[in-house]
């Protein structure tokens, strides 16, 4: 079954539904959208589609399934394995859905915001905090990355440790199905047991059974204040052990807790301006954390920090540690955490692993098989850092120097990748911890995926989309 | 498309499968599992298998694959809603999992707990208990309701206010699929965005796409103490008020709010010995509320509660309130809450509705819907009570005094069940919170459900259960 190259009539029935500004065949217009965050893939399109509402989606995907076009739902084309970027073929339409970009404050008392797909999260941000509440997910793109991406990815970042994954803050969504119904699950239900939660298969679903419109999400109260502490520690074990400790004593005051090798931080304060080493002492990995209050009465954050940290010193948790004394300082350390992708660039070129084991097993996964990947392909040299809290690691590894860039990706690039992978997943561990499966990673993903999993994602997929017009290519790889 | 009758053969060969332990077709052993735990749907059932393991599973599935018999999975047999009961034809075999109930403690400073699905709730709270955590999901049934079972209803309860559903607390998974492959998801990674959570899929799922066998679950710290307060209020509409007030100061230290009308508490000190009113004044409306304390250092739950009730009182949010001296006398308020529906019984015949609308609307609905069935029903008395803080109220509607129950059940019962359930759909809730759809619910839901998500539910049923083996007739409404 092949799906059908969009002409100049069914093109102008497209625009028909969306008028002047929801329709674009302009070449210009389209360019911008054809390339992946990660400027590693670019397709083509004939056509950009931009719905002021969900009516509109719906017309729209009913449309292309009468006339089997495929379609790519896109927000702000900032994911990180290419799932919104159309293929090379020139047959899938982009549908935008930038201009859905209304919020609303449902009941500033219960928390609960109606953002359309479109709403960019920095908006959100913003929408929250005028009635003093905090949209707790956050991560780099948060001046482009939209609420519909960020529930189609599950997305992640820095203070899922707390608050969880995108997964945990949506109350109610509303998706158009493949065949241009509008599944609507806006009422924010605490509890609703009307069979398979719809809901859920939608969120990290990228677009592949349908396109999510709205969605009602959860908000947490404001921040009063924070502390951001950075320790210095010997080991990833040490590490851990250190972030029990923190969440035993510190419970859900500890919002974050990310690691770094030395090797990080010195890249970052070789490479980017401005930086240098919260610590004087020299240690071989690294530990920052950030310590919350969002609740009156409660102790300082800085007092906690203060206190758990000397109690972790004296029970040997860590080699040394600070506090910063400042939000200028606070920035400044999170500043090193969030530079170590541009440092590591500033470098040499490497191999980027976005990977999750069960927590209290990574530690032994960073251990054991950094030194193996660095002994059987000499000259490389691993990186791991990130959310040791939640058991997930951006495994970097740096191609030796002096290597041509393109035959190295190609030869032992892929082979390590292939190693990493399946170290990760004899761990129990998987390929794809928070960016998802996209096209970057569906091959990896076919090839590992537990038949029995894969199995049951096709057939959901079939049943669901049965026409292959969402988002073919991307997440289930298809036989 | 008919399912096979097991002959003797077949049999034999399940037989041969599980051996002796393991499987029975002598009428007296299967009869106590024929009948739902509400007495009202009663089966049939060639014979009982009771696998010792995963694999026993699989070897079953496989072979009820082959020649099409119909599984029926049953835990404690405790479901509200007869979900776990075969139907009257004798073609469905009860696949018991009450044999696998191995509790494995994988790491307590985790506290994450591996259990078998036939592991009993009361056995699962104490295993928790010995390493110092909790398990907080709890219930009526937890003398004989399943691991299995909790999941694959995705069970509620009166500790969801502050610790979710069951679907919260699974933290990894593993399953049966219909084809008799095991899907194995029991690596607990707190971020996985490997496509459909399948995990999610199976959670409340009634085993009609699957069998859980095993899963891996979250704990919380073990209670150092807890105070039991019971308030006077005016309304529905104060209890929320209340509600709001309580979470905005309790923060999670608030674990349950429950209500109740003054006729459920006559109801309850009048037919249940050893109960008598907490307070001595008269409330059209009662709240009871549970703080906690699991953190050592927080301020101790009595003075919180004394402190917080004290405020609302001058914040005109309640009319009188009182809090347990003792433990003894915070049982006695729960056995007032718990004793409800007994009380009920001794009362008179009453339909019960297990419902949830948005938190914020549950307290409109109780106070414009009630009035409306009462006048439209002259001699019926409304019954709603309890989970308010998870925008669940089982809404009970008690027969007039003197009519023949059996007629009425069959005609103004059946039209007064439609009515709630209309009005329930009017609201954006759903007309099952936390007992599920099973036999009991089916026909109204397919009745209700909107079309692109019934749609959805049943492409995907038939995508993964193909030759619809996996206990027909539930959840699903199929064509």
């Amino acid at each position: 079954m092949e799906n059908t190259v969009p002409d100049v009539k069914i093109l102008s029935e497209f625009r028909a539904i969306l008028g002047p500004k929801g329709y674009t065949d302009e070449v210009e217009m389209i360019a911008p959208w054809l390339t992946d965050w990660r400027g590693r893939f670019t397709g083509a399109a004939p056509a950009l589609l931009s719905p002021a509402n969900t009516d509109e989606v719906a017309a729209v995907v009913k449309l292309a399934a009468k006339h089997r076009i495929s379609l790519v739902p896109q927000g702000g084309n900032s994911g990180m394995v290419a799932g919104a970027t159309p293929d090379k073929s020139g047959e899938q339409v982009i549908l935008s859905l930038r201009r859905m970009n209304k919020i609303t404050v449902m009941d500033a008392e219960d928390g609960l915001i109606c953002c359309d797909a479109g709403v960019i999260l920095q908006n959100l941000h913003e929408a929250a905090a005028a009635v003093g509440r905090r949209f707790p997910l956050t991560l780099g793109g948060k001046g482009s990355a939209t609420v519909g991406g960020l529930i189609s990815t599950n997305a992640g970042g820095t203070q899922v440790l707390r608050h969880g994954t995108m997964r945990m803050l949506v109350a109610g969504l509303e998706a158009v199905l493949p065949d241009g119904s509008i599944y609507n699950a806006m009422a924010p239900l605490k509890k609703d047991n009307r069979g398979y939660d719809l809901k859920q298969l939608l969120i990290g679903a990228e677009g592949t059974v349908g396109i999510v419109t709205q969605a009602v999400l959860h908000t947490v109260p404001a921040l009063i204040d924070r502390c951001v502490a950075w320790a210095g520690v010997e080991s990833p074990a040490q590490a851990y052990d250190l972030l029990l400790f923190m969440q035993r004593h510190g419970r859900d005051r500890l919002e974050g807790f990310e690691i770094l090798p030395q090797r990080a931080l010195n890249a970052v304060t070789t490479h980017i301006a401005g930086t240098r080493p919260p610590l004087d002492t020299a240690h071989r990995w690294h530990a920052l954390m950030e310590f919350v209050q969002d609740e009156p009465g409660q102790i300082p954050p800085n007092e906690l920090a203060t206190q758990l940290l000397e109690k972790a010193m004296h029970e040997n948790l860590l080699g040394n540690a600070t506090i910063a004394s400042s939000d200028a300082q606070a920035e400044a350390f999170w500043k090193i955490r969030d530079s170590i992708a541009e440092a590591e660039r500033a470098a040499g070129p490497a191999l980027q692993h976005d990977i999750s084991v069960p927590v209290s097993a990574m530690a032994r996964f960073i251990e054991d098989e950094s030194p193996v990947i660095e002994s059987t392909y000499p000259g490389t040299k691993t990186l791991a850092f990130g959310h040791l809290g939640d058991g997930n690691i951006h495994f970097h590894v740096k191609a030796p120097d002096g290597v041509d860039v393109t035959s190295w990706y190609a030869g032992d690039g892929k082979a390590i990748t292939s190693h990493v992978y399946n170290r990760v997943r004899a761990y129990g561990g998987s390929l794809s911890a928070e960016h998802g499966i996209g096209q970057a990673k569906i091959d990896e993903f076919e090839r590992l995926a537990d038949p029995a999993r894969l199995a049951a994602l096709r057939a959901i997929k079939n049943a669901l989309d049965p026409l292959g017009i969402m988002n073919p290519g991307k997440l289930v790889p298809l036989a």
